[in-house]
């Protein structure tokens, strides 16, 4: 395993890599030669400087793009905080290796491969009302299950999940990590009704009493309060940043799994960009407060790495743009004010 | 010509082909039976319904998408509104049939043909703060040409354009249609000092003056006020709406550029969607006036249809999901409440 110990994590973080800034430098004056007023493609010119940073080279390339999926099952799945049933978790695993599901034609589009990693399915994670949902160990085993999903040499990874419940999960966590309580994270999910939004803050406010001794330690709290997929995505994370693999977040759930590593180190996700924010509504807060700056807003809210997924499809017009414009010199076409 | 008199478009614009609503109905049953929480794709299936009404297919399909790109020079490029000289909407020109401007490289990204189409360049318009910019005859040609680029098989269309100073021009028809002045829609274009924005928003309001008696008809603005790229995107998207071509609008000026026919006719751009929002001040704006909601909000401002065929990854992702995806009874999947 890469991380024995939750403190093994803690090291890392503490001493993590940090791009390189030359190569930013370059791709930045690059982007400034090209045929267009300065600035004017926007986040394009921020996500090809982003994606020179974090892979190294002035000109990135996308030759391998990978989308991980984790799915797990959830304890408090059992106090009706969903619209659907645990089984559709598995039944959803399924879909996406039978190719029928939304994430498998956004992958296509997106010149994609799609893994998709189930995580004991049949050993829910405990509630965490009630319980730890995991212990120390049967987290570092997720986070290793999605550090070495990794592949070494992929060039851009997004990140998503499947898990029934887990909408809860990530409420839980950011209550746990960020305060504010049910009220504040529980939203609607896949479609909940006004009942399920009333269990699902009192899940909630259950996890919050119930593990209020151990709220101020990140790790132990993603254990505690989190989901074996969440972890997996925690450390599908790590493991970008150790290979210099730039990294977009999906919604919710997505955001809320890394939001430990972003408490335990301020900068820990310097390599992610959040690729939208999800209609769930704790989703917009949460990004917030990490001060990540969605690249789409569609009004989407499906997880499964579906919203990241299309923002691949944007890296990939930024990278034409970076890789194959003319600059004003080539061009023959004159600057501002000549 | 199709519209031989501006009367010929009023009477077009009067009675408008309004899309096949059963179609788009049985578009939007078959996404609530697709493996995902109904309305969880937001945009995307949005997209998908969009194209099923205007396209008359229940499955629309994306096999030739066009982005048309107009050019066109300003009489009021003498008035120093540009940060730019004349010279470069040919320059530019020069580069797209290279395949060096960003369009091309999106166009490619977005598996899209690109036709550039330059509007006598020679030939600026006149300076509307002292003369008409185009007669009549001038506008219906310009519209022509429009419409004529448009492939009648295609299966979406890209509208944008290139012409120094047209930032002003457009500013000036959202003053003349919709109001409040130079101060309200004037703005940096591709990056006009203070100096330049003070004289922008002169010839805005010296153009309201020198024209006011005719403000109340759209058409009769969009000649003397507009530009010839401008008059070309009206007549592509009315091209389009004739033969059932679903029109993805660009920036700013792309959006200003058909805000006529919207006076003309409320629901007269029902088959347009914005690609995006431009970082030019004036477009969000505008868009809020026409209940345009953009598709992306990435601070482009470069025109030449960029941020459009952006959008069109969307509506390729979006597709694909429409298309492709499971049912639930196909996959075995479990809906909510079962």
């Amino acid at each position: 395993m890469q991380f024995d110990t939750l403190d093994d994590i803690r090291a890392f973080c503490r001493d993590l890599p940090q791009g390189n800034a030359h190569v930013a430098d370059a791709a930045t004056r690059r982007q400034q030669n090209l045929t267009k007023p300065p600035g004017s493609l926007g986040r394009l010119e921020e996500l090809a400087i982003w994606l020179a940073r974090w892979q190294g080279r002035e000109v990135p390339w996308l030759g391998r793009v990978t989308i991980a999926v984790f799915a797990g099952n959830h304890g408090v799945a059992g106090r009706g905080v969903s619209a659907y049933p645990q089984a559709v978790t598995g039944q959803m695993v399924a879909n996406f290796a039978a190719g029928g599901a939304a994430i498998n034609q956004i992958a296509q589009s997106a010149g994609a491969e799609l893994r998709v990693v189930p995580i004991e399915l049949d050993r829910p994670t405990r509630d965490f009302t009630v319980a730890s949902a995991m212990d120390a160990d049967e987290f570092l085993a997720a986070i290793d299950i999605g550090y070495r999903t990794v592949p070494g040499d992929c060039d851009l990874l997004a990140v998503g999940e499947m898990g029934i419940a887990n909408t809860t999960t990530a409420a839980m966590l950011c209550a746990a990590l960020l305060g504010g309580g049910g009220k504040r994270w529980a939203g609607r999910g896949t479609g909940v009704d006004e009942g399920g939004l009333l269990r699902k803050r009192a899940a909630i406010d259950a996890g919050l009493d119930f593990h209020r001794g151990m709220l101020g330690d990140p790790l132990r709290v993603a254990a505690a309060l989190g989901g074996r997929e969440l972890a997996a995505i925690a450390g599908a994370v790590l493991a970008a940043r150790r290979q210099g693999i730039p990294v977009l977040l999906d919604g919710f759930v997505a955001t809320a799994a890394v939001l430990p590593l972003a408490r335990l180190e301020r900068g820990a996700l310097d390599h992610c960009r959040a690729g939208h924010v999800s209609a769930e509504s704790g989703h917009r807060e949460l990004l917030r407060e990490l001060t990540l700056d969605p690249l789409l807003d569609l009004g989407m809210r499906l997880g499964e790495a579906s919203g990241a997924a299309v923002a691949i499809l944007l890296a990939r017009a930024a990278l034409a743009c970076h890789a194959g414009m003319a600059t004003f010199a080539e061009a023959g076409v004159s600057g501002a004010g000549d």
